[in-house]
């Protein structure tokens, strides 16, 4: 199968660092798009993605799958026997998802939107508000508040092993250092839990 | 088990015609909780939700589950034997999960926006960026444009029978009539598709 990417982008680093956890890397052949030529808006590419995003995944029979999520979860079903990232139990795989949400809702969107309407990055083909840039670069700082809280005493977001919440909050806060967003120096657990995740070979993927 | 919800809001609603198609309305307890005179603001309540939103379940044991599609999850993942409404294998899941995404992202998440950015409902908790607000409105009608094509020749939005992607967006289009935005009269595909779902005895609950 492919995977059609941009490897400096934060979506497509996080299936690279769930597909390494799970010792999967080597399923996939990666393709590299440049996003500011525009080779994600060639007809060819809309095809297999309308949403004109990466990464997307083609399978060898040409079915496509976007979306970084819906990717992760591919690997994490047609592979049971590699590490789950996505829960065990019903509660564990309903809590785990409340969790992808808080930080892809609280923290990856905030990101992503204040990359997108503060550095006018996509500017040709969107409609850049920067008030609403300034606006959710505030609300990544508040969710950093409540990361640092949540991580006191705690290894990982949930649960007592690495997860799809960690490596997802992990590319987000390495994501938001472009737009100067940076863990504060008195939050120490969230500085603690950052490091911990970045020492992983996944982080280098 | 405890459902703590607001019967007028659209996340609840997709939480209980989630159950509905499942069978499952009577394995919860719904508690009303009024969002405007604050009741999710309560200490008691920010406890089961730090993110002070509706709907939150709440296990025998105490455990909180917050996020409509966790709450979903859970249902889902704890009931097999009930209609499967987030795919059966790894590639349906996947492809599933993908345009549950799409549907967030492009459809309900801009409605939400649209909704808190243009009413100023929230406006004591929140900042409304009138500007933003517009944008997502637009971003909607594009999304039913979108949907409309994808419809033709389909009696539902994935597969061959009602998913959570049709509950998702059927609820998002209920709920974006309260800032006007409707199906275009020359979208019959949508048009005929909303009917189908709105027919359906989960919608009326």
């Amino acid at each position: 199968m492919k995977i059609y990417e941009t490897r400096t982008a934060p979506n497509p680093r996080r299936v690279r660092m769930f597909m390494a956890e799970k010792g999967l890397l080597d399923k996939a052949e990666f393709v590299e798009l440049d996003l500011q030529k525009g080779e994600n808006l060639t007809p060819e590419f809309v095809q297999k993605n309308p949403m004109k995003k990466v990464p997307v995944m083609e399978l060898d029979d040409g079915a496509c799958i976007s979306e970084t999520m819906a990717i992760c979860r591919y690997f994490e079903e047609a592979y049971p026997d590699t590490r789950p990232l996505l829960g065990t139990s019903a509660l564990e795989k309903a809590q785990l998802e409340q969790w992808l949400r808080w930080i892809e809702y609280y923290q990856f969107m905030p990101t992503g939107m204040c990359f997108q309407h503060s550095t006018g990055y996509f500017k040709d083909r969107m409609t850049p508000v920067k008030e609403w840039g300034e606006e959710c670069a505030k609300q990544v700082a508040s969710f950093y508040g409540f990361l640092n809280e949540h991580l006191e005493g705690r290894d990982y977001i949930y649960g007592d092993d690495l997860t799809a919440a960690d490596i997802n909050a992990f590319c987000a806060v390495e994501f938001a250092k472009v737009m100067k967003i940076r863990i504060e120096p008195d939050q120490l657990h969230l500085q603690a839990w950052y490091e911990r995740i970045k020492a992983r070979p996944s982080a280098k993927v």
